[in-house]
Parts: structure tokens; sequence; C-alpha cells
């Protein structure tokens, strides 16, 4: 029953997010298509769906638009990352920036907020005001880890800071809107917002140790990538006195490094606090009214906490 | 009386860009400041406030988050566009990317992009279904110009798409939701988003134009920056008669490319269009009621026009 449930709703947001891209401009239908179609885990729009219906909701239709805006932001960040990091593969394909250029990328990331703004516009403002919040959010925790790579240091509590508003804080919004849209009170919001929140830092800093650990045939993008860029420097921290000088030789240093860093206990210390964080999101639950969507969102934090890319 | 009013308005514009970019993270905030600082013509807030004080209006605070938001979308642009066409500078200061750098000035671009929708949540669905609409249309029009620019085609009815959708699309929005807030009606609204429409073609061939014929002091940017990425197109594509093969030779090209266009009569034939575009948005008036603020709305079609920068 909640499995055909999300099953159809998935589909609608696939289907809302093709639609809403269309446009007779073919580069910026072509280019959206391309990383839409890439597919993508579509974790937000899970959480905006659990969140309503644990929040007593029962028509998936009236979060689709919500759902795909919040996937939405996700994919155009994705895009400007891509330009930023000069990533030339994304989900196993060649990404938008490799294949249609910078300036078309920048203007398709562009484009693909526009599209959130539209999508989110018929929701009213208290939705609006949330979702420009965590858009906000996102783009300030972009920006400080873009300055922490530039200056080539970070330590645990900037890297919480900008996970918490680079992924955290979306994660945190789709629960509370989802919530909200079901009728919820503020109560259940702001559980179900925590728990967004949780498992929002728990799937980064996962994502963060598979960026050095994972298999890139499963990652659909090379290992080390984010590395480079400064977004695995917490587990290099966490490494550091087990590897000694971090000065590496050629001919791949990044191989070299990587290979340090799974001997050296740092990625267990960046997996217990995932654990950690894991944990507060199950805690956020306990107060929610049973049902199968509670129980999914518990598993939810399961899967993301033993996802192998 | 008009006039104190309206100053007062772009005080409190210029007080509400510089407010909602406040930020912890001093790149952001540095970067923005140094755009919005650098002033800029803020033509769009004055359609916004004389469409609302024509349509009966009379609190200006009820339209300045409006006008800030929509100055905001226009210098999102400009910070993303200078990363494009690789510009140094922009309103005779350095440009954000060159200043900051190309990563940082995507950020920069996405975070103002992102206080616009902050700054519109609270007007509701109606005006945000305009304004997503807009922005929409405003990066379709910037890609079909780069697609155009790349490959190095361009005429009169595909220019005119491009400025329609970059330009006049803003513009008539602007005026469309000033008029709305006064409590115009539709009839009233639709002539002033027309007025909108039409001032903003005019604005923007006028721009094209100064970018070919203008003073490079007066106008803080080197002139023929447009040019080599195609906006100064249509003026080319007028002047090709004139000019024969457009192969030009070193060791400045752009500038020998200028002086040959200044003398083709291809001007004339721009500034031609500008002037009939011009005239419609004079007619588009006709029809509102007398007051200052529609003779202000006048004047403004004519600064458009007589602009040297």
């Amino acid at each position: 029953m909640l499995t055909n449930q999300l099953e159809s709703g998935f589909v609608a947001v696939d289907q809302t997010l093709l639609d809403v891209v269309a446009t007779d401009v073919e580069m910026l239908q072509d280019a959206s298509h391309h990383i839409i179609a890439s597919g993508g885990k579509r974790i937000r729009p899970r959480v905006v769906f659990l969140s309503y219906l644990a929040a007593g909701g029962s028509n998936l239709d009236e979060v689709v638009p919500l759902a795909a805006a919040i996937e939405l932001v996700h994919t155009a960040t994705l895009v400007h990352d891509d330009i930023n990091d000069h990533s030339l593969t994304r989900r196993g394909k060649i990404s938008v920036h490799a294949r249609f250029g910078r300036t078309f990328a920048l203007l398709t990331g562009d484009y693909l907020f526009t599209k959130v703004y539209e999508l989110m516009a018929p929701y009213g403002p208290n939705y609006n005001r949330i979702m420009a919040g965590a858009c906000v959010s996102l783009v300030e925790g972009e920006t400080l880890q873009a300055a922490a790579a530039k200056a080539g240091t970070i330590n645990q509590e900037t890297y919480k800071v900008i996970i918490t508003r680079k992924t955290a804080s979306l994660f945190g919004a789709a629960a509370r809107m989802g919530t909200s849209l079901a009728g919820g009170d503020e109560t259940l919001a702001s559980n179900l917002s925590e728990y967004g929140y949780y498992l929002g830092l728990a799937f980064q800093i996962v994502d963060d140790i598979l960026d050095i650990v994972g298999d890139p045939d499963m990652m659909g993008k090379p290992v080390g990538n984010d590395l480079t860029q400064g977004a695995g420097a917490l587990i290099a921290q966490n490494g550091k006195k087990g590897l000694g000088p971090t000065k590496v030789s050629s001919p791949d240093p990044i191989d070299e490094y990587i290979a340090r860093l799974r001997n050296s206990g740092a990625v267990d210390v960046a997996f217990a606090q995932a654990n950690e964080w894991a944990g507060r999101a199950k805690e956020a639950l306990t107060f929610l009214p049973d049902s199968e969507a509670r129980m999914e969102l518990y598993r939810l934090v399961e899967l993301v906490i033993e996802r192998q890319k």
C-alpha cells in the first residue's frame, strides 16, 4: 500500500520535473533533461512524501510539486557545483558542464532555480519563506565550503556548519513543509524538521565518506573528487595523526592519500559521527503517532547509513 | 512632492538591498555589497514605483521589497553575465568575477537570486507566479543570446525574441506588479505592463547601441564588450551591407569593427527601432488617468532614448 503510493509519487515527481523544464529554448530543455534523467536517489522527495504521510496526509498529489521543487533545488546545485569543481562526470554520465560547456551549465543551473520558484509560487507565503530560507542556507554552505577549500583549512566545527547549511537545512525544510501540508501541528512539524535535519547531516557525512572509500563504479563519479575540493577534509583532519605529514608523492597523490586515509582510522571516526546523527534522527521520530510511514522514515535512516553509493 | 517620494523610495530600496544580503558568510556579503554599492540606474525600481503611483497607490513602503527584488534579479544576472563574458569591469568598478574569482561570483549570483525569492515570498501566489515567469523568461533570453553568439548568427527576429525575454519581460512584470499592488484593475495592469514591455525593448536596444557607439568612460565598462558576445549583432546585421565583408584586421579588430559600424548607417536603423518601441510605450500610457506619476512614466521613455550611458 505505502510502497505503491510512494512509487506513483516518484513517477509523478519525475513527470513534473520533465514537464516544468519544457521550453522552446532547446539548449535549456536538453541540458535540464540530461541531468533530470540521470536519476539520483530522490531522497529529498522521499522525505517530503514520508513526512506528509506520517503527519496524516492522504493525497500525495498535494505535495508532488513541493517534492519536485526540493529535488530541483538539489539538481540546480549539482549543475553549478560541477562547474566549480570541474567535474566531468555526474551520476555515471557526463556532467552538464562537460557536455554543454560552462556558459550553458551556468544558465541551466539558473534556469532550474527559476523553476523551483515557479513550482513553489502556488504554496503561498509561509512555504515560500521556508523554501527561500533553505535555499539561502544552501548557498551559504556551498560558499563556506569553497572558502575552506581555498584556505586549505577545516575543523570539525566548520565542517558541521557547512553540511548543516548546504544539506541539513533543505532536508529539514522538506520534512517541515511536508508535515504542514498534511495539516500537522507545530510540535509535529518541529519533530519532523529535526528528523530531516539529522538525517541530512548523516546523509552528507556518509556521502563524504563514500567519496573517499567508495567504489567509483558504484558511485558514478570519480572517488576522491570531493576530497580535492575540501569536502572530505573533516575525515582528513581526523586522520592526520595517523597519517603523519600529509605531503604526498606523484604520480597520483590523491589515490595515495585515499589509501592512507582508509588505513588511518579517520573513516571510523567519521562513521561514528554519522551514527550519532542517525540516532538523533531516529529519536526525533519517537513522539510521532505510529504508522507505516513512520516506520519507513526510521528505515530511511538505516538506508542512509548503510548505503554503498 | 513626487520627486521627494521617489527619492525616499530609492533610499529604502538601497537599504533593503544591503539589509537583505546581510550574512555571517563574509564572502557573500562582501561580494553582494560590492555589486549593490556600485550603483546602477535603478530603472526597474523606478518602473515599479511609478506604475504603483500611477495606478493610485499612495504608500511606497508597500512596493519597496518588490522594487528591491526586481533590481536584485537584474543584479544577479549581471554577476553571472560577467562570468560568461569574462568581463573585468562593471559600472566603472572591477567586476565581482574579476575581484572575487569565478567560483565565488557564481555563488554570489546564486545567493542574490535566493534573496529575490526571500523578498518576494510575502507577496503571495499571484505575484510570485508573475515574478517566477519573468525570471524564467530572463534566463531563456540569456541562453538564446549565448546560443546565437556561439552560432555566430542572428537576425532581427531572433534579436527581438532575445531582448523580449531577457529584458522586456522583467520590465513588464515590474509594471504589472506595481499596478496590482496599488489595487489597479486588469485593464490598468495590462496597459502598464505593455508600457513596461516596450520601455524594456527600447532600453535594451539603446543599451546595445551604446555598447557600440558609447563613451567607455561614461559607460563604466569597455565599449564593444557586448559586441564580442553577440549582443550588438542586430546592429552588425543591419550594418552588413554598408560594411562589406566583416573580416577585420588586427591589432584591435573590435575597435576597427566599431568604427566601421558607426559609419555604416546601422546605428541609425537601430535608433529608428528604439524610437518605434518608445512610441508604443508612450501610447500605452494614453488610457491612464492623468497624474504626476503618469507624466514621469512618459518622461522616463524619453530619458531611455536620450541617455548617453
